[in-house]
């Protein structure tokens, strides 16, 4: 229950957009300032705007550099990656205008403010481990690739040079023709001529697509299977917040983990929709909603859970629930609901005993646990 | 057994049918309309079709709103999604034509029309759902190509500005062609033309289809796992209408439920041809079937199953089995009927002792049930 | 045990064969007869192969209508999908001969033949099913997909018009621009000049990948589980054909068909090379094989199984083993094998005995039993 | 048990990395060679670099045709898959050279180096048996696409050629359009002008897009299959190579193997780093690891576990560590660790017990077993 409370968790969003913001601006302040026909004017205001944004990003790094000098032990924050990525938003563009890089160049440095993105997006650690456990069949697509590209290059060289002596004249000038068409990007700038050369090209494409095939196979089996691996780790931790949860034995514990579907909330979002279908139920791991139902509000905590009773009788949702403050829900679908309380009877009655306290108006208990957060 | 009568069904597919050809001929129109050396005969006629077509949506929006008004409840059918969609069909051209927008411009807004598609395709709240689902990796995936585009943009825009001024003189014309190529379109407008630019362009070929491979993978695992979970939700409704499925216990129930496939077929649609091998049972959740079989044919309703013959003793389909109104069918193949009656003895016993009465010719109770209805 | 004898295999393959080189032959026949500056001798020659494959297809027409005749029980063969193709290979050409068309072009219908293709093909039916079956989600890219197509080729058209009267001229022009994009074709003959085009010509390629995901993602889901639903009904008829396997319980044998994978082998082919690792041993459903060892080589018939020294102690193969007659075999995988022992531990059992006897030379009363086949 | 000392380790390495270097240097002057401006100096230097590779594939050969004498028994070395593949890259430019072939040409099939990269990598065959076992639904892919290649090319022909006789004049050359457009690599070179003809092109790019989804979704559900299955013939033999996992009922076993995860680790690599979460623990199948804890590091062989603490009470890793030699690790995840022990709680039971003897410091039985191979 170490929940942050609602103001933290605002201003934390501020900040998180304030950088988006940021990095978009300076983003399209790059892309502007290499325009070749940009008044001076213009592209005065448009370098400040860059240095407004180094200026952002310089003392986000002194605040974190500051910040991060105990906690870690002994590790300063510089030598971390998240820090690594910070020294490259500031480091690079002042470096290269001082060593007299010209200044539309220098700032081409500044891309590396993309960088910024990828600690926020959390997949991307996961992608790195898709690719590491599936290296070998990768590393063996990549290798068949190669072997078509060298090979195709060398064929066309031999049957296209003698026509075509700017486009196939060298085995490099064949290459780059060769991976255009086995990607099936087909610039149109090298297109051979002869009849072998097509023969020899068709199945070139052929095999493009039969590649990346193997490739799309090979990345999403490994996707999903690692998704699913990474969704068990962060749903088990959820479950055990989750009192109600915790008196399963442990088996069906595994196999409810298995069930649930993590979802994280922002504060004041819609969970349902009054008169809507219901196909699933919500338990709280962290956080609070409203359930805004006559003659007044009902508020649950975490280790709460609602949206039982469309899955009981089968009927539309009856109260819109709305999220307090940002919060973490376990998603139950009816499907998985029936097929596990079909094996598993005791969950079934301890969620319709709540459910027939609940229409009988004993919530309080529930309602009052985490007013304080609000 | 709240099955619309035959009639209903009829005028239903009538009117589904007299709209998409409406659409077609507004959409075409709209092309037509656009052609710079249309006789002006030809313009008048296919402006008054698109006036036609506009008139077909406005009435279709008033009878909508009329019939709107009470059942959802103090909700207005003009804010629902649906009310919405009929209002940008009908608002959008006349207000643009009563602005002063010239006249083939303005109805180039009835290209909205196509949104009146949405609603019919049940598959679009599934792709968005998958979507809202899988929007961590998805996003991660975004991110990643964000990233290989400005970066390779930015690299080419410093190789390729001193040969190619027209094609990478700014980071805008490099991104366009960074987009070109990282999603293997290649118009072949911009083309790098220096060793290392090209070198660069091999890699973002490769990732290119490396990330479209991820992407590919994602969808493909979050629309498997959507599709089955709005299957079983589906079935489950159907199989609780099947009282012979009904005796079975909770845990069999669920088994079958995710075993079986449903299946929405017309009036007078042959669903069994005699002679043809046969790998699956149906039974009926909604509609009725005629046998064809000598000497004069049964009428099964909903409830009854057919098909498990051939199931039985492996032989060829003994009758043509025909619809006589829109029906609902759920499958079960012979793969899944094996395996489940392997594990639930009692529901192959009472299918062949079913088969065994209608062998003898006793199948009168099961073909007068649904008499009033054909 | 109703295999057809080996004369019979043979005779069909070589008709097969034939089919095939008449296929090829009468193709490239069609394509040279297009060439322009083709010289008048040899486009006798061309002419007088193509002829030579039509009446090829003529009198496989007549044979098969007259054998046709009965059979089918008043059904008549012209009026079965197999009919109607070898009607269509045979009639159309002459009939525009006769009609006046010219005979290049007359010829061009004779690209019908590849039509023969089909039914030689199982895996169509396989690929018609599938579509079938995921109709519904593949009609909601397809509408996505004329969404996203429609509402391009409208922006591009208000934004290039002016720019680029040639390609962005009309509705019609516009709409194969964003054909070629949204599907990364990209011809590379219509390209957006504008900014604002640009941007949404990025979209629209990044939405291209999108759907191509989607219908990637949906085509796989649906091809998988009807594989998987095929090769149960055909392992399921093979296993019964196999006397060892039938003694198990129903439920063993359901768990066993969905384990093992069929394999259909021309005669004379090698199945076990001596010396290799072992992983699958196999069980004969049809046809003979011949185990090469030392005295004298063992012949095992339908029933029989063979390769399952490997798998108990772990060794290379000890034999080479080599079909007879066209047969057809089922494999159980290593992995296969251990899981499915280690929870029916009477096959395990069954097999070592089989495999003492074996080594202690009783094959005797196996290797007997196909010697007439041979 | 049969582990390779690390010197020997340490040399192989080198010695593959030679040979990657080799590989490397000989295609980059294969291709420098053909450079047509190349000055004669730089030619001369370019061509004795080649000499040199061809010298050490041919000592290569040599080494490896006098040690594979004897070991097959019988069987030739230069006769094996990889004994042809050191032929094809030693005899060719000699051959061509002596013949009288140009130098440049000659040197060409040097490209056939590339097969070296063959044997090296583990995933060709696994490719291989992928395409072998879904060979048929791959060719009912590939007929289709053939169908629809020659039809599109037919109509193309007929409707293009009076308005473009130098793109689509005959019918090989509307075959060309046809592939380029249908594998959506699209050049340019030849584009339609006629309405039906972009229609029709439009079509063709959507069933390319399509006939492109059903292959790879084919290839992803091989793969995914075989995949699971070498995983686990692999695991399988490196789990009896545990003892603690030996002692499992056999059922267990299978389900542990299908489980676990192999992961082949160089010397001196980090496995676990300490204060990083933990989501897996790690058995030793081969090789030692050094776990560097206080007062002094503990080495653990084969046989060995660890990594268990983070699992059983959730904390950070406690201690880094890393390997000594080139070892085999097999992981289980935290997810499957949990899955596993809640159907299996003596697993859980030992591991606790092995936990809680090493927080009290009798690990000494295990740090002393593998000293002798460091």
């Amino acid at each position: 229950m170490a929940m942050p409370s609602s103001s933290v968790l605002f201003k934390k969003n501020i900040i998180a957009l304030s950088r988006y913001f940021v990095l978009a601006v300076g983003l399209a302040a790059i892309m502007i300032v290499t325009l070749p026909g940009l008044p001076a004017q213009y592209r005065i205001l448009v370098t400040a705007t860059l240095w407004c944004c180094w200026g952002f990003y310089t003392i986000e790094l002194a605040v974190r550099a500051w910040r991060g000098r105990t906690p870690h032990g002994g590790r300063i924050y510089l030598l971390t990656s998240s820090g690594i990525i910070d020294l490259l938003a500031v480091v690079p563009v002042p470096l290269a205008l001082w060593i007299g890089v010209q200044a539309d160049i220098a700032w081409l440095l500044a891309a590396l403010w993309l960088l910024k993105l990828a600690p926020v997006i959390p997949g991307l650690s996961l992608l790195g481990r898709v690719i590491e456990m599936e290296a070998r069949p990768l590393a063996s697509v990549f290798v068949l690739f190669l072997t078509v590209l060298m090979l195709s290059a060398v064929a066309l060289y031999v049957l296209e040079r003698a026509g075509q002596p700017d486009h196939f004249g060298s085995l490099p000038q064949s290459l780059w023709w060769a991976v255009t068409t086995l990607t099936t990007t087909g610039y149109g700038d090298a297109v051979p001529q002869t009849f072998v050369g097509r023969l020899i090209a068709g199945l070139v494409m052929i095999c493009g697509l039969g590649l990346f095939g193997l490739w799309a196979g090979i990345l999403a089996t490994g996707f999903a299977a690692e998704h699913r691996r990474r969704d068990f780790v962060r749903n088990w931790e959820l479950v055990t917040s989750v009192p109600f949860l915790r008196n399963l034995d442990a088996p069906s514990v595994i196999e409810l983990t298995r069930l649930l579907r993590g979802l994280d909330l922002a504060a004041n979002t819609i969970v349902i929709r009054r008169g809507r279908p219901g196909d699933c139920m919500y338990f709280i791991a962290a956080g609070e909603v409203e359930v805004r139902i006559e003659p007044k509000p009902i508020r649950l905590g975490a280790g709460s859970f609602f949206g039982e009773l469309a899955l009981l009788d089968n009927s539309p949702r009856t109260a819109t629930v709305v999220t307090t403050v940002a919060s973490t829900l376990l998603i139950l679908d009816v499907s998985d609901f029936r097929a596990f309380t079909a094996h598993h009877p005791e969950l079934a009655h301890e969620v319709e005993a709540e459910a027939a306290r609940r229409r009988t108006g004993h919530q309080d208990h529930t309602s009052h646990k985490n007013h304080n957060e609000s």
